[in-house]
């Protein structure tokens, strides 16, 4: 019987491992938590203090999407003037109880639609997969670009149609884009345009 | 030509903030990757151990695979005796100075091929997107799939094919389940089919 009851002692062992392991990350997961938290907080001067600033430039988020390379390729002349409400940009990531984030576009009274903020937001669904959610937007009268006429060629990768695609949240590359790229510095972006006129004065 | 200097000195300002965000981001970097550093060394002995353990158990990782509901769909009849040689997982996190992970799957000889370790990787390509490579698995004669006269239906989704894919990293769910799932408990799975047999001894 010797024989039979190794590979129990095995597997008891191993599930001893494994709460050891287990204590391990649950330790990790709140020291991982309280660092994203401090250094949420170190930011968060810095932050409100760009919003103020880029409130003063007027077309600051249009002109720094048009001026991304990829980005400018989904900006088809309606959104470009629809962006040209922009008037802030909040990346929010969740912590990691739940991973994801959420990007907010906040734009001024505009002719396009009602609302003052949308969000695109992507969550870990209950399968484990990336899911993403929208903000409906509230379209004016005749406003909403699947409903009005369109003529000529095939209609160009839209900012809209992207804001609310969620047919594959895994390789939702624009909001990679916006997350990794424009949001830690999207001054480099706007200024990429400005070549001719050099650098601000420092 | 107040009015002209005035959004060039928020220019200014914002690139001033933009400095200190980058001061404050240098900084998180440095914090996560020491704590990351110190959970690394703290989960080793552990993973060592379980390491060692696993391989007192014959079987122990094909049996883990074949009982993941998720992973068990891409596991063939010849993967399953193909994987019974498996003897260790290995999962490895790179640093965030360079994203990605490298799943390593270490064999004993086996009739199918000859490499004892073989591994898939994970990493950022210049592009910003998620790029995969694979070790080449040196088939013995005869035993690559893809040379083997196959008859019958389609051949299943297989374990090495999924191995060689390369063709969409972002949603390479295997990996995911590999890296999320199995590799944080793997002995969970293994338990999975002898539910008849209770739990291991405590």
């Amino acid at each position: 019987s010797e024989g039979l009851e190794t590979p129990t002692r095995y597997l008891a062992a191993l599930e001893a491992v494994q709460l050891e392991l287990e204590a391990v990350e649950e330790e990790a997961a709140r020291a991982f938590r309280r660092l994203r938290a401090r250094f949420c907080l170190r930011r968060r001067p810095h932050l409100q203090r760009r919003n103020r600033l880029i409130q003063h430039i007027p077309g600051f988020w249009v002109t720094a999407f048009l001026n991304h390379p990829q980005l400018s390729a989904m900006i088809s002349d309606r959104d470009e003037d629809a962006l040209s409400y922009m008037t802030s940009l909040q990346v929010e990531e969740f912590g990691q109880s739940r991973p994801g984030c959420r990007i907010r576009f906040f734009f001024s009274v505009n002719p396009y639609f009602q609302n003052d903020v949308v969000a695109k937001e992507f969550v870990r669904g209950p399968s484990g997969h990336l899911v993403s959610h929208s903000t409906p937007i509230r379209w004016w009268q005749g406003q909403d670009p699947r409903s009005r006429p369109h003529k000529g060629p095939p209609a160009p990768r839209s900012f809209f149609a992207w804001f609310g695609d969620h047919s594959f949240p895994a390789g939702d590359r624009v909001a990679e884009i916006i997350k990794e790229e424009l949001w830690p510095n999207p001054l480099q972006f706007y200024l990429l345009g400005e070549g001719a006129e050099g650098p601000p004065d420092r």
